[in-house]
């Protein structure tokens, strides 16, 4: 081994990190020799990955995992809705959530549309034949009864209101500007135009009948709201001068990483997310990656879904699945490995929380410290104490000798 | 012993934290038993200079444990390398780094003349006969081919571009203003006058015809960059209350120090810097001055040219040396000992680093923690936690009682 690692494996468990229940997390019960040797051999701590106190999203905490302050890139939940789905967003786009919805004589009669999710011909119809001079309109249904819409095209702003009126019986809401900009209520009129092409066009799709006939409502309107300009992110490789690629399951994270610029390397069955194996062929993919790539992210997904499941047996098996993945992690020579979490999902409140996670860094030239165990409740005893979220890559950097010099 | 004491030595140890290797550091294996009774009495924990990840010089991380915002004062290197060769810089000074270079016929044949160093004759005659009217120049010769330039006078500006062509074979740069000011239009016409007077001046000198004479590339033009304008920096004395001093040997420390108001104490026999002998010398001027002044910076340089030199051996005697002269700081009383690095200097890199580095406090009413060596490794665990260059000041001032309350 040398003594200067030249390539970073920063590997999250999202939403490992938890709240003691009668004094133990999954974390800490949980049998893992391999993240207990790595957290040996390395330096421990804890993170706020936004800040002490702040409640992260899985968007959010990765941005500032990655060093993109979250406060100036996280421009809204419809931006990164909208990557997260696989549209391939650009900086400047104006980005929507959008519920597909269920709209009787004007009215809104159920604003999930019975929680429609035979979505595919709708999502296909609204993308081809809806159209507005001088704008590009990207559409991508989601889960359920979800989706996202891109407006693209000069003079468009963010400062518009949602369409949805929040509550059944009420008529869908023109949508109008905030601000006092041309941009604004131009933006406004489009969407109004997109609303009503979209009434005009769906209603008698075969979808929508067969739907009537079955005596559903129909997913006949779409209702937009979380409005955002679509962040311009400085790309991953400009920023640290390292080739950086995304492993990751969960479209959000997918997205984020690819507006961040990094490549995304998908893996094979990834419908097995939850189970430690989609963990083993993450990480052999990751380490596949390492050799082409300077900097690989892993997104490892199944805790969290424990978590916000409240199922602590589960979270904990997981957990354990997931630590044979990391066996050969081990072994990796001239590679600074960090393992963390991007936020606290405690089976106790079954969503995410600010309680901070653990990280360790173990890689060449790293300070060891006492912590042997990779765990919440102990690794505040470790030689990294309370990190940032922001400080991440920076000390990575700094431990694989790429940071420059400030001053002489 | 008072309860608080009334002064404060504050010993920076330059470069002396580190990596491990192979588990250990010089200063985890030096036998020092006078800094460890001070950390063993004292609170210990580990600073960023800058922040967390951040590779510090030796001048950003003293203005910052000086708790002068370097990312507010630090103007660039020109500034900086004028206060560290001597020059006595005043706030709004236009300076810039200087090599003395080879031109023939128009063309830099050698960008550093041959690494002149002989530059006496030659810098005497720029300070003296380089003229533009409405304008003091101020040249002063460094290490080497080295030299710094200052510009005083008033409308000038730092907005202008390099002369150096950076590669040799070209004709030297004509300055341009890199900005539409005419302060920047007047610096840049003021530096090109000054590139060609100098080499009207220089080449026939007796010190550049005898290095034809020997084959030897004259050092006969000047190559200037890095301009910054000298930073207006509130005085020491003004800010804190304090009468300090500054106890060093390297031109950057003296030169920050003056900078920042500090009273240059100069000690004999700084020839030999790197032996620990200079080091005692540096302590017993620093415990003198003590009874005349607030504050005394004293900054021990061998730890850090040993870590350049990439020697653990070197760096560890350096250091159980460098402790000798620490027996006499165990004795004083009603002082607040803060002992410190500016940055680490790791044996493996060669260079800094931003790894963070050890601090202690020693004196009256300091919290004593369990820590009971002075080491990187270690001092994670003491009672300051993690903390960071700027916040030194402000603790120093509140244990001896100089803080304002803010509130009531």
């Amino acid at each position: 081994m040398s003594d200067v690692a030249n390539k970073i494996i920063l590997i999250v468990l999202d939403g490992a990190s938890d709240r003691p229940i009668g004094g133990k997390t999954p974390l800490a019960v949980a049998d893992m020799p391999n993240l207990d040797a790595l957290a040996y051999g390395g330096i421990n701590g804890i993170m706020d990955t936004v800040g002490p106190g702040i409640r992260p999203g899985s968007d959010t905490s990765h941005l500032a995992i990655l060093g993109y302050d979250p406060y100036k890139y996280y421009t809204g939940r419809g931006p990164f809705e909208a990557a997260g789905v696989g549209i391939d967003v650009k900086g400047g786009d104006i980005a929507f959530r959008v519920n597909f919805a269920t709209v009787e004589n004007g009215i809104v009669t159920d604003r999930r549309a019975g929680r429609i999710s035979d979505t595919d011909e709708l999502a296909k119809a609204i993308n081809e034949k809806v159209k507005v001079p001088g704008v590009e309109i990207i559409f991508k249904r989601s889960t359920g009864h979800r989706g996202a819409l891109i407006l693209r095209g000069k003079g468009l702003s963010p400062d518009i209101a949602d369409t949805d009126p929040k509550k059944e019986g009420n008529p869908m809401k023109e949508c109008h500007a905030t601000d006092d900009t041309p941009g604004a209520k131009r933006t406004a009129e489009i969407v109004n135009s997109i609303s009503k092409q979209v009434i005009d066009l769906l209603d008698n799709m075969p979808t929508n009948l067969e739907r009537k006939k079955q005596g559903l409502p129909p997913g006949n309107a779409i209702l937009i709201r979380g409005a955002g300009e679509v962040p311009h992110i400085p790309p991953f490789d400009e920023r640290y001068g390292l080739k950086g690629a995304v492993i990751a399951a969960a479209g959000l994270i997918i997205g984020i990483g690819k507006m961040c610029g990094l490549e995304y390397v998908p893996v094979g069955s990834m419908e097995i997310e939850t189970s430690g194996s989609s963990a083993m062929a993450k990480m052999k993919k990751a380490l596949e990656t390492l050799k082409t790539h300077d900097f690989v992210l892993v997104n490892i997904k199944g805790a969290d879904e424990a978590g916000h499941d409240g199922d602590f047996r589960k979270k904990t098996e997981f957990l354990e699945q997931a630590d044979a993945a990391f066996k050969d992690v081990l072994k990796l020579k001239d590679v600074l490995v960090i393992v963390t979490a991007d936020h606290s999902t405690p089976v106790s409140i079954k969503d995410h929380s600010a309680d901070p996670v653990p990280i360790l860094m173990n890689g060449p030239g790293v300070r060891m410290d006492d912590v042997a165990h990779y765990n919440e409740l102990i690794a505040y005893k470790g030689g990294l104490l309370r990190i940032k979220g922001m400080d991440v890559m920076l000390i990575a950097l700094d431990l694989i000798n790429k940071t420059k010099k400030f001053g002489a």
